[in-house]
């Protein structure tokens, strides 16, 4: 049991669950597991949670509010999607079924785009966070991930978002073709640099230069951290290439974990745009605070 | 034991093995199994062919021509790359060491290309096949398969090519990215055409359109099939658009298995460009047959 618990908040993926004691005063514990959205059927939700949370109650109900794949259909509970343009979030939630009559638990909802498809749930919380400290914000912001979302942002709504897989080619490519022999441990920034520059220049050559990555390693003897910086620099800068339209002089903000927010900014930076940066994380739970904060003030 | 047996053609790469028992008039046995170069240590080649020809050999000595991995350097034994531009074969074979005194064995060297840096093991006999009954053919092959080959031919020499991951790419964005939830079983033709001159007409938004598949099967319903040819549409458009220099206004022919040719000959009709074709098989036995011809010769 934790003194001065007063919610709980949770980010829960498809491939793990994070959850945070909050007090008044920020977060006083923290827990996670690789219980992930996809491992989980519709009754083992609330047994996860309790897994990860039951150290932090006592005897008092608890608020929990949690985001992610865990509204999705196959999730605990189904939280619709909301459609844009629209704020990221507006103090819809879902209830979550607990038989354990201390948790009070509030999915929220992900957002679609009806065309071009698309769909996100997560990211809308980073985002309703980052609006909660810079609610006049316009511009794009960039959530860097496995699945990268790119949003268009004005006066408080996502007016438009796009997706790119870059983070689940780079572990597919990486890991399940023959550039498994190829990529590596270590890291080239110049490699990375050059492979940007070739797919932002000629992104039609993209298919051609992929295969490179393992011929030079075989007839140029290349290091495989290069080869991973290449492979990376590569389908960065197709996706780059591919959401011109989201950062060409516009006003951007990255969030994301520490290692993609300094590849993404890098990138951006040598197409001449600085971006501002923040921390997914913090972004995470100051979207689920106003959540929070939403249904407090509608009930 | 087989009569008339004269030599034995095989294919070798890193996931198969294909051996044929080959007579005056052509084809006397074929077998084939699954001990590719990628699962043999340097000392199971000889036990591995034996499994598969064991039963058409008599007393006396049999030669063994093969081509492919087989001799790389994780092979039987390395036949070192000859460098473009050169005919795709030459006569020059490196001996496999064999215990079984019945076998000759001699590897076919692959070719390399220095700048851009590129490599092919297999294809060059395909090639050397198709040169062997069209030897004035000037233009462009196109081999399909994992590793998508283009080479330019002319004046019976390889004077250039460039390798594509296709095939690679789409098992592993179909079976270990989120794509896995969306492509299956069947085909749409209308989705694959359509996927295709999206992506040649806008290479660049390639990295966009792969989340596209996944948002329109969850919104949208988009069936596993649509899904699957909307897939291969995106990645052979990919490739198309990057070979560009290799089809445009080009003689082209395509050697391949029947499925594999099917899809690039649509593709390429499409662009307006009508490509002989010619089975994959047939050309590496052809090519094969052509080096034994070689081999005596020069004897």
């Amino acid at each position: 049991m934790i003194d001065g618990l007063e919610w709980i908040a949770v980010d829960w993926g498809t491939s793990r669950c994070r959850a945070w004691a909050m007090g008044s005063g920020g977060v006083l514990a923290e827990a996670h597991s690789g219980d992930g959205m996809g491992t989980l059927a519709r009754d083992g939700f609330e047994p996860a949670l309790l897994r990860l949370i039951a150290p932090w109650l006592g005897a008092d109900p608890v608020e929990v509010i949690a985001c992610g794949m865990v509204g999705s259909r196959q999730g605990w509970a189904e939280a619709p999607y909301r459609t844009v343009p629209c704020p990221p979030a507006d103090g819809t939630t879902a209830p979550a079924p607990a038989q354990d009559l201390r948790l009070t638990v509030r999915l929220i909802p992900g957002l679609r785009q009806l065309d071009p498809a698309d769909v996100m749930r997560g990211e809308e919380t980073q985002i309703a966070g980052w609006l909660a400290q810079a609610p006049e914000f316009d511009g794009v912001l960039c959530l860097p991930g496995t699945h990268t979302k790119w949003a268009q942002i004005s006066a408080g709504e996502v007016v438009s978002f796009r997706t790119f897989m870059t983070g689940d080619l780079y572990a597919s490519i990486s890991g399940h073709t023959v550039l498994r022999h190829s990529v590596g441990d270590g890291w080239d920034e110049a490699a990375f640099a050059d492979a940007l520059d070739t797919a932002l220049a000629k992104p039609e050559a993209l298919a051609a230069r992929l295969f490179a990555i393992r011929a030079e390693g075989l007839l140029a003897g290349q290091a495989p951290g290069a080869a991973a910086a290449r492979l990376s620099g590569l389908l960065i800068g197709a996706e780059l290439a591919a959401a011109r339209p989201y950062w060409l002089g516009q006003n951007v903000a990255i969030l994301g974990g520490a290692s993609h927010v300094a590849r993404y900014a890098t990138a951006l930076a040598h197409q001449g745009v600085t971006a501002q940066t923040a921390e997914a994380d913090t972004m995470t739970r100051a979207g689920l605070a106003a959540a929070r904060q939403h249904l407090k003030e509608s009930a």
